[in-house]
């Protein structure tokens, strides 16, 4: 009989919890595609007297987490604790450093810091996995790494953050405006306490940022992702944004051409029959475009204990079956360095939206500064003075230089007929 | 410098150069991904004198592609010729007897031989593949095998033959019958001059009795799949259906219960809501339902030149990253025999359509079979006199066993009212 995987567990939040009981449940399962048993031998945690509703006591309990990299009855360990650095970060760098292999679900330090831990990985001749890193329980980065791998791929995009779905969605399907929704999640446990991390798209990038890295080979560059959430939508947008066929989804978007790497999270006009308009809920779904596959679409569960749980112990029987290799599908040193591309250089059609006084002549004050600024207007809603007195104006432009819209907006600064800040949003037209 | 891994290719239709010219195409970075690159040494097919659009005059070229298999200079043999046994078969066996890895997308083969080929491969410790046989370039195979390893299964389902998504599809948006788009598929070349294999249901039958092994860990059982295919649906069905909020599509289904493995490949109606409502054309897409995941759902290009050969490749990269085991998830001694399940067990909602004479009394007798059979009718639809003088009756019932509704249309067996057959389709409510 084939020795066992043994692992430590590092952080007992929901997901840690999940894996617990997913181990338990589908244990004779696992044994049979893994080839072993993927036992427990020890976990770690900041709060030992918390109820997690699954029986901890078989464990052992080790209080400071690092001491698990440095046990010799331990082939993994796997990383629940979360943040970008601190003890999840210094878990990481020691367990790498003693050959272990070392699986997580933390975006936030593999975008920050997956090329470091890749390199420890590859020179310790180890596995560094983290599929629920991204989407949840949808196998996007095993379905990038080895999947698509016979592929050069042009875009990588997609709904990578579930709260941020189901506040558009919620908002679409009872035209209610965005506070409102976010107030509902949180009561729900949808969102979180301080919901900024997804609400302002920054969750969304450190996804991205990783899944551009296995889509172009090139480094991660979290740090150029243009990011931009979603606290500006109202509902409005989005009953103009349907009235004009589209439906309005936090896209995380990269795109690899000759002018360089572009990523950007923002949210979007999607189509109506391009699949992304149909997500729904708090579902992920990513699109991968290869030169020879053609697109790709997946979709599935990114958030919660079951769905990460699944990607997790799927990482660690990948590493029970010795099917693993370089993190980012290639050796750290093959990744390509990328040059990010400018927003400016693009062109598209975009989502214009304007909250403006009703009074004579602004309606040709905008479409003026559209014209001299080249942009060109592809269709158009005005709405009737709403309860505040005001006129709402949105267009959707004709396909232009976004640099162009830029200008547009540049003109109308300080027009004392608009009221408030203009919305704009790209089309998603992939 | 890792040495090339040398392969050979047998059979050199449209996959076969697909696999060239994305070899061609993408070497520098399937190098990079794969850690070394991935060599065509020798080639082989009936007719050396076809113009296949790429250069194959730098590959040896051998007559008989058994002789491939015993070759020293060759890792791997892609085998593109099809049919279940014959040279293909022959040239598994050797290949893998000779201790060489074997890639194929063969579905027919791998449906009916898969479990002896299986076992050639894990004692010659070598790698089987075969992610081009199922749903083209969507890469369901590793995501079932290794994406969803964690997980029971409880249902895995899809559309897995693109000529008849093509076809309902086309159907569904130009309300024409079956025979005309039919015609047209095989002129514009979506459709084989003998398309029975795809339109009766068999290829989608081989594809998912494959599914059921990865997902469920039981033995391959072609054999016990219930095959109903797309012939006798009629533009009707199809405007009913919607009508009635419902697309129709081909799917094929498996279930694994305590009752046992239950396969079927059968023309259903698929509410709105559901994903597969939503893949037109000749898209694939497939729906695993696992115990913590919940649904994942892919969807991609599931035939042509391109996406097979992007599978193909993707197995090759596998192999020359060493990052394979069983071909089935697990040896082939660990998969369980499944028992078939009953269909008569079952518990659904269906839809019928009877074609009959107008003339009164006839939905008296036809509701009144229903009644004695214990199916209760949740909606129906009447049309009036077609131009053949028939009336159509559609009815959707609520759920009932399906030995019910096989017994209401025994009752009517025989009635002179009902012109032709009646038309039976399942919906698919998971």
């Amino acid at each position: 009989m084939t020795k066992p995987l043994r692992i430590a567990l590092a952080g007992l939040g929901t997901v840690g919890g999940g894996v617990v009981k997913l181990l338990d449940t589908n244990a004779a399962l696992i044994e049979r595609r893994a080839g072993r048993s993927i036992e427990i031998v020890a976990i770690s945690a900041r709060d030992r007297t918390r109820d997690r509703g699954v029986d901890l006591s078989r464990y052992e309990w080790v209080d400071d987490a690092t001491e698990l990299s440095a046990r010799d009855d331990i082939d993994a360990v796997v990383e629940l604790i979360g943040g970008a650095d601190g003890p999840a970060l210094t878990l990481a760098r020691t367990t790498l450093a003693r050959g272990k292999a070392f699986v997580t679900a933390n975006k936030a330090m593999v975008a920050h810091h997956g090329l470091e831990l890749a390199a420890a990985a590859e020179q310790a001749n180890t596995a560094l996995k983290y599929e629920a890193a991204v989407a949840g329980g949808i196998p996007v980065i095993k379905g990038l790494r080895e999947g698509a791998a016979a592929n050069v791929i042009g875009h990588v995009y997609g709904i990578l953050n579930g709260t941020c779905n189901y506040i558009l969605t919620t908002m679409e399907k009872e035209g209610r405006d965005f506070a409102e929704v976010l107030g509902e999640a949180q009561a729900l446990g949808y969102a979180e306490a301080d919901p900024s991390f997804d609400i302002d798209g920054v969750d969304a990038a450190h996804k991205l940022s990783i899944l551009s890295t296995l889509a172009f080979g090139t480094e991660i560059d979290f740090a150029s992702v243009a990011i931009t959430g979603i606290r500006h939508v109202i509902a409005a947008d989005i009953a103009e944004a349907a009235a004009m066929g589209f439906r309005v989804r936090l896209v995380g978007f990269a795109e690899e051409s000759r002018k360089g790497l572009f990523q950007r999270v923002h949210p979007c006009l999607v189509p109506l029959d391009h699949p992304l308009a149909h997500v729904s809920g708090s579902l992920n779904a990513v699109v991968a475009e290869g030169n020879f596959v053609g697109r790709l679409f997946f979709e599935g569960r990114g958030a919660g204990e079951g769905p990460t749980a699944s990607a997790v112990v799927a990482d660690l029987i990948d590493i029970a079956r010795g099917e693993y290799g370089p993190a980012f599908a290639m050796p750290v040193t093959s990744l390509a360095r990328p040059g990010a591309a400018a927003a400016g250089e693009r062109r598209g059609r975009v989502y214009l939206r304007f909250t403006v006084a009703d009074r004579p002549g602004v309606l040709a004050e905008i479409t003026a500064a559209m014209r001299d600024a080249g942009v060109s207007i592809g269709s158009m809603i005005q709405r009737g003075a709403q309860g505040d007195g005001h006129v709402l104006l949105a267009f959707v432009t004709h396909v232009c230089p976004e640099r162009a819209v830029g200008d547009a907006l540049d003109r109308l600064e300080g027009s004392q007929s608009i009221v408030g800040k203009p919305m704009l949003m790209h089309i998603l037209d992939v």
